[in-house]
């Protein structure tokens, strides 16, 4: 086994603290990285402290993770030792079932293996994730990453990014569409650049005011305050695509509305609890409400790939390890431009 | 103008009684239709009672209408007195926005002009519907109905015939997909009449056991009892489509579980609640809820020529107008198999 050390949660209720565990010895098909920096999900924190339930500890959170490869096994063809790489949310799948053979290992049918507060696919080894300093992964699960950008600014888009950029490229958003998106967070500020970037008209709707300038910062053409009613109002029935991004309890037929006839809207965020649709909101217009969940391994090398050529990362803030409760409680506030990222070498 | 009779509600309370009222005299564009049959649908009783509010009083329902064309007016083109008509759910729309340009008159943006309970597009002349002895309409608004069909079984077709053709075909469901129609009434049964027609394997989910022989009688490759637990686990992940017709509160993400990775499920029920959706049941397996409402006047064409060729009607039980009532409480009980028509000739 290899020794690893990170940062854990050992119960819901107590801090983040540093934590010594190992890692499998890198078998024939892994892939050992030198974790760099991982990004800060607000998904770490639900799990963490057991908000969705289920958690297993001892928990060593993060799936954001990019850093440099330190070891291949025998029979990696695509990886060499020094290369950048990068792991998102998830290390394995059962390789397959439809869903993997099509590539979208996200929702394989056998349910993949998280990066972390999950199992590998034997179902009893426990996954510890990007809070740490190395991860040896299969290499069909491992990303390239290029040179060309701020590494530290990539870690988010191995969740944050695919998150985003999978459903606006399955319902093949692009120039000539209105297309909104609902919160301006770690994930809405992605799917704003990649919307943008695709050439679709983009308006941001938010509920704090204070995000317009943001909006507009960011590129967004046109910014609805969703407290405005009249903004609100005339922005009815149109846009062609929403990508709801928001996790807390929200009103979708507010949103639904907003679309035209034949509109989608996909939502990534899960709130707690499941949210009243009425169906006349849908039908009086055969509207979609849909979602979507990160990306598979092919798509989320394209998107790397798309962000390399294209000069997209994410805004974040970089912070040492020792500050991950405080990143935590300033996340809860809403206060972050627009991601955390932790440089793991303060481990 | 003319001197019409039918059956009408004079507020949500009283029973339906005989009724004289003026339609206006043909202009130039409308053809005169005499009622020879009207279908008997759910959302009549629905607004008769007002059970949706903003019912119009007096009310004449009725919005599956067959029957023969007495007049036409000089610039009608497409008809000729003698001919057999139909008339749907709607009589006019606004003709200039975008989905009335693109053949989708039901979700005009002005609003469509319903049969009944409605307006004519100058939103003050009220409408009325099909349990009359004729009716004057709009030639773009009226259908061509073929010789070859029994006429009072094609009356449905009108409603509950285009507004389960129409997802159906929206969606693209055909040979090679497993597709569940859930509810087995006047849409249901018709849902299943096309599903199978266009080479899908049907499956009909009901929560009455009794519903199963009526389900293989009319070709579904299986029944599923959803109160069998058992049964109901079979089947998750197995549908690529499922049509809802149920216009009752029941649980939407039951359902969702049953739809495979990128399945799509469409209400064209409307329950009286909005229904809670959880978004990890959309989310999960990247699934799509969708509504479809009725068709277009082209789709409604489209659909009752595939039905001359391919010869399907609904199954019908033919009532005298004098037993509307009795056949309304044989409805709310789920009697009847599968929709009432009125003999107009009983008048």
């Amino acid at each position: 086994m290899i020794s690893a050390k990170g940062y854990a949660a050992q119960d819901p209720k107590s801090l983040l603290a540093p934590f010594n565990f190992n890692r499998r010895k890198p078998g024939a098909h892994d892939v050992q990285i030198e974790i760099l920096y991982c990004g800060v999900c607000h998904s770490d924190l639900h799990q963490v402290r057991d908000e969705w339930g289920g958690s297993i500890y001892p928990m060593v959170p993060g799936h954001e993770i990019v850093g440099k490869i330190t070891h291949v096994g025998n029979a990696v063809a695509r990886f060499k030792v020094g290369e950048l790489a990068g792991v998102g949310c998830f290390v394995d799948s059962c390789r397959v079932c439809e869903s993997c053979k099509a590539g979208n290992e996200q929702y394989c049918d056998a349910g993949m293996a998280g990066t972390y507060n999950g199992y590998e696919m034997d179902k009893k080894t426990p996954t510890y994730g990007g809070y740490s300093n190395c991860i040896v992964v299969d290499e069909n699960y491992v990303l390239h990453i290029s040179e060309k950008l701020p590494l530290q600014a990539v870690a988010p888009l191995l969740c944050a990014g695919i998150t985003t950029y999978s459903p606006l490229r399955h319902w093949k958003v692009g120039a000539g569409q209105k297309v909104a998106v609902v919160g301006l967070g770690g994930l809405g500020h992605m799917a704003v650049k990649f919307a943008l970037s695709f050439g679709a008209e983009v308006t941001v709707l938010s509920s704090s005011a204070s995000k317009e300038a943001d909006a507009r910062k960011l590129g967004a053409h046109h910014f609805v305050n969703t407290r405005d009613k009249a903004a609100s109002k005339a922005v009815r029935k149109k846009f062609d695509f929403i990508l709801d991004t928001v996790s807390a309890q929200h009103d979708l037929n507010f949103y639904l509305d907003l679309l035209r006839t034949d509109g989608t809207m996909v939502m990534v965020g899960i709130p707690p609890e499941a949210e009243p649709v009425e169906a006349f909101s849908l039908i009086g217009k055969r509207k979609t409400l849909a979602g979507s969940m990160i990306g598979g391994i092919r798509e989320t090398q394209e998107m790397l790939d798309y962000c390399a050529e294209n000069n997209i990362v994410s805004d974040i803030e970089l912070i040492p390890i020792q500050q991950i409760e405080q990143a935590y409680e300033r996340m809860v506030k809403g206060d972050v431009r627009y991601r955390f990222v932790i440089d793991m070498s303060t481990l």
